[in-house]
């Protein structure tokens, strides 16, 4: 309020008539400017110079339910030492919360939408196609903020914990008219000039066919700091090296590793820190239990993009997609997710720290869709037996006893304390079965070793309803219900393992693709231009919002 | 911002140090009082004479947005003629948005909650056990707002589409040990003096046992103006009148039927339209279109009870519920969820043109939980067979199309037209075979009677597979995944026909119970109140907001 006060101290000197000298009066309107440097009215400012968006995709409100839930009543939250408060909390409470629809938009448009076609409305404030990067209904190849934001002479970034080819990272800054076309956006990523700051996984994509059989090119990684882990193998076709292009050619600084990532220096980086996704947030929480975290964290890559880009005296645009939080989603594996989304809160964590004493920097968190319509439920698995008295003066002759098994808080840390994904489980599985022949005991040990629960045989009986086999002979998942919500083949044993253990978690799933639920958008920066976001919108309108308050909209 | 500029104006030239006249000064005060009158800063109020809450039972972020899709884009939106607008977002376009956890609170608490302990957490922002009514988690009783308002001097109503006994208009007024002693609750209500205005169903509460084989009975209901369908049976035992104490004992003004309630007058009323729920929204809408309906509509009761409410000076407290949205959400029924939700929608458009000139009146529009873990989802069904030529620029060689079925937004328009609600499926079944010997067909045929959809006998195959009979030797659905969650026996056959629907209409289902999604919470009022509403609360946060902004709380 400061700044509006004085001004109009002032206005009122002038108009009261009396005789007041010259002097003075300047002398006022000195004090003026000096308070306005110092003490602005945050809901005055509806413009900032730095815009970060962060994206927890598949993080729909159930999700962000899951991670609050967890962190304040969790019997051993981590977040015990932080006051049970998780920083998208901060976000809220300090800022502006809302709703956003995510479908792909307008009349032509459908009910639910794939990360392609909500990362382009995102970063585009048009309505797009679905699958479709960076391209309107059309097939147009569309501005985004941030290729605005870099025409403006900001800097710009992608973070991502998947690769940085996936849907989410390469809307923002390449046109393709398939997210599928994961060499071609590769190749435009790092040629368009763009982007100043790419870090993630994906380096399949950059390397030249025949990597791993290549050892002329093995030595030339090795030397450039690769580890073999990430240059195991490549998608592309033919001899292009992305990776020496974009050093040599687009004049990228390179990271392959944690470490090599806390030392580069420079204006412009490209880091790939894994050949596909990065690691997951189960994995992540175990080389961090004893140290041994090779690939840098999404927070590390987070500070790291800050760094770079806050050097920009224009301004920058950062995207920073949680990219697994939809991953363990389609996989139904509640654990899971709830582990990535405290790896996505790391790094909103480091973003509010960056952000919070600062009125130039408007912070967006959102999703782009929700994905697997999940829910804790109440059941009448393991229901109260028992009435409980209770002291009340409202109980009568009544005992407490209610009906379901509304669902113990314990459920939150047996969640956190899963120790593989249901990928993992897959795995153990296969490795031994080749599925084809695997039993139920062979699925409830696996289970056993990789979750903290007991499942029975009769509950892992449903594991061995298949239906048809691929070209190995190995079995697909059969769904009774809902099956054609359940289109990834194989992988969807993961969905299956969601059915074993839903009873003992209180946990239900609707599907194995993406739903159309509002999605919640965290907006945290100077009130006047964080206020608008209070509101049912939709992601188009956040674009629009965005642009607008970076002032890259024409 | 009107109010504070003039007052810091004349400060400033009290402050100023020239020779001012004192007649001027006190001129320049006028002013202020004046202009305070007639344009305050509604950042600057913190406080209200009336509260409205108006909770959609079971309408979750899902449900909210289903609604907003089929306003805005469904091709023959009823919403056309009102620019496609809901009321809902008038309210978060003009007020704030927010989310809200709403399990059983604290430590001691769960993860989900059912309808009585989050209706008791909104009324009184203290925590709440499960299936107990105005009772905190040792059985004590606990002062609600509305209980509170009355303190105050304030007047006060109850307004819900079920039953006024139900959970959560009950918990607003009445304290009991479990949900179910709707009977107690009926005796609490009308005796305790606290509520001025019910409307609702439920009159098998209050009327005496055998009621319908009681001719003198019948004749004096009859005289009361009662029709036979809201007195065919009672839930009672024993021969206590609770109408008869209503209006006798207790001086309610009563009413039965949609004119009886246009006519009344007083400022106590009990209405009670129907023997157990009140009509569901499709049976609403059908009425309505040919102008035949009795029930008043949920619309009319809110606005008859602002009618009486507003006569009082010290102002009021209303809850309204949109009960059946929760109904449809645990028949798996989106078509009547959506329905309801239009229903709901209305009874807000007239809050929202009631409150929206004010600046004394706080308007919440919430939900208790969610119901059904609903989503629109993407299929393989139905995908795309042939791709399209595009003529952007970004398309090269390539043509669109997606790898899945995003949902036609058709589908919001066949979802409307529903002509009957799952259990009118049901019962036409039922009314032929008993269940017990139901074929696939008479399943086709009765969802061909009452929904949008031509489904096939391979689809319905699964309505078959039952589990165990009930006492009449009427079996009982069975469900291959998540059964634990399918809790209330036979009625759970509207889950089943849920399945047999969801490819068709792109729809999922995680439950036939409630999930723990945080629900949206609309704040519509002075911007001073409502602003703190815009962030990720409980509902124990809720009920102390709105005490404190009505000064209820000590």
């Amino acid at each position: 309020m400061k700044m509006k006060f004085i001004a109009l101290a002032v206005s009122a000197a002038l108009l009261s008539g009396c005789n007041g000298d010259d002097t003075k009066t300047v002398e006022v309107i000195k004090e003026v400017e000096v308070v306005k440097e110092v003490e602005v009215n945050p809901a005055s400012i509806t413009s900032v110079k730095n815009v970060i968006l962060m994206i927890g995709d598949g993080m729909g409100p159930q999700q962000v339910g899951l991670l609050e839930e967890y962190a304040q009543r969790a019997p051993n939250s981590v977040y015990k030492s932080k006051n049970n408060e998780t920083a998208l909390s901060k976000l809220a409470n300090q800022g502006h919360l809302g709703l956003s629809l995510n479908a792909p938009h307008g009349p032509s448009g459908s009910l639910v939408t794939d990360s392609a076609c909500s990362a382009t409305q995102l970063a585009t404030g048009i309505a797009a196609g679905s699958e479709m990067i960076g391209l309107d209904t059309e097939g147009n190849k569309i501005a985004t903020i941030l290729e605005k934001a870099k025409a403006m002479g900001k800097a710009t970034g992608l973070v991502s914990d998947t690769r940085i080819t996936h849907a989410t990272p390469a809307a923002f800054a390449s046109h393709q008219p398939h997210r599928s076309l994961e060499n071609e956006i590769a190749a435009e990523l790092i040629s368009s000039g763009n982007v100043d700051v790419m870090l993630s996984g994906g380096a399949r994509a950059f390397l030249p066919e025949g990597v791993n059989e290549n050892e002329a090119l093995k030595a030339q990684l090795d030397e450039l700091g690769m580890p073999a882990s990430v240059y195991k193998s490549s998608k592309r076709e033919g001899s292009d090296n992305l990776v020496i292009q974009a050093k040599e050619q687009f004049g990228y600084s390179l990271a392959f590793d944690k470490s090599q990532l806390a030392d580069t220096e420079g204006e412009k980086l490209l880091g790939l820190f894994a050949n596909s996704g990065m690691a997951d947030a189960i994995a992540y929480k175990q080389c961090q239990a004893n140290n041994s975290c090779t690939q840098p964290s999404l927070k590390d890559m987070t500070v790291k993009a800050l760094d770079i880009l806050s050097q920009d005296e224009d301004g920058f645009f950062l995207m920073i997609e949680g990219g697994q939080i939809d991953w363990a989603g389609h996989a139904n594996d509640a654990g899971w997710m709830l582990n990535e989304l405290l790896k996505f809160d790391e790094a909103v964590e480091a973003v509010y720290e960056w952000a919070k004493d600062r009125n130039d920097t408007l912070v967006v968190v959102t999703a782009d869709h929700e994905t697997g319509s999940f829910g804790f439920s109440y059941t009448t698995h393991n229901k109260p037996k028992e009435g409980v008295h209770l002291p009340g003066d409202g109980m009568g002759e009544h005992t407490y006893k209610p009906k379901f098994n509304f669902g113990p808080l314990e459920q939150l840390d047996k969640l956190y304390e899963q120790k593989g994904t249901f990928y993992d489980v897959m795995a153990e599985v296969n490795s031994q079965t080749n599925f084809s022949n695997s039993t139920d005991e062979d699925w409830q040990k696996a289970i056993h070793n990789h979750t903290s629960y007991k499942v029975s045989t009769d509950d892992t009986a449903i594991m061995l309803e298949t239906n048809g086999v691929d070209d190995e002979n190995r079995p697909y998942p059969a769904f009774s219900d809902f099956s054609d919500f359940y289109v990834y083949g194989k992988e969807d044993f993961t969905g299956k393992i969601g059915r074993v253990l839903a009873k003992h978690q209180n946990v239900v799933w609707g599907t194995g693709t993406h739903t159309a639920a509002p999605v919640p958008v965290y907006a945290f920066g100077p009130a006047g231009v964080t206020q608008q976001f209070s509101t049912l919108q939709h992601h188009v309108d956040i674009a629009n919002k965005m642009m607008t308050a970076l002032g890259v909209n024409e």
